[in-house]
């Protein structure tokens, strides 16, 4: 029943390096970056480096770490970009809306009076997303 | 800044027995019960029982123990309601979409060709709620 990682999905290549990615965060077991096409200023997806097609065949305690970076990253979000709230998705299968198949949060700052952006598939200009690459850093941990 | 919890919650009177709920799971530590308003077939919210305005204010190791139960209900919920996938939302501040302010993760199953229902503010009837109640507790630890 359970399909199984694919490997060549485009975050797998993003962990190797072969994919280019605005990164906020890293350390030796996820790392956090930019959506290239955000459905608000400052959308962040948090990954695990570890194989994870999605949160049912994530192991727990994998999954329990990813959490926490979220939270981490999510406090620094809402902080650089003056955001209002946030909205956390995490999709599961295509019928649940996942794109890409490996295990992914989204990290979405919402504005006052701002609904989401539709998903456009427009990319977001290389440097709005390095200065909000910036902006989220320096707010981590703050 | 940051705004304090709300003891008089809805879902906080939930946990105290003050009003009702279509329990799905409980531990010492989280609940999980079904959305009275649901957004698909078989909505279940879990939350933890320490109270938590949201995911900005819960304590990690909390939110790592409560994520740990959102997988394992997120997955008997797939396999009970015969779900194609699952879509997990957790909202923060009313910008953010958050209406009921203790920590909650949504688990909505979804259903290929089947848009997520809109925010009606209508409520499900209480026999469905039991009866995707009980599917969804024999699905647990299966």
């Amino acid at each position: 029943m359970a399909t199984s990682y694919d490997p060549n999905n485009v975050f797998a290549k993003i962990l190797d390096g072969e994919l280019p990615s605005h990164k906020v965060y890293e350390d030796d077991r996820t790392l956090a970056f930019m959506d290239v096409m955000p459905r608000s200023n400052g959308h962040v997806l948090v990954i695990p480096k570890k194989p994870a097609r999605n949160l049912l065949d994530a192991e727990p305690e994998e999954l329990g770490y990813v959490v926490g970076v979220v939270q981490t990253v999510a406090k620094a979000v809402k902080k650089a970009m003056k955001a209002d709230g946030l909205t956390i998705q995490q999709f599961n299968e295509e019928a649940g809306g996942q794109v890409v198949f490996h295990l992914h949060f989204h990290i979405v700052p919402r504005y006052e009076g701002q609904p989401l952006r539709p998903h456009t598939g427009e990319f977001e200009k290389p440097e709005v997303l390095t200065a909000n690459a910036e902006k989220i850093k320096a707010s981590l941990g703050k």
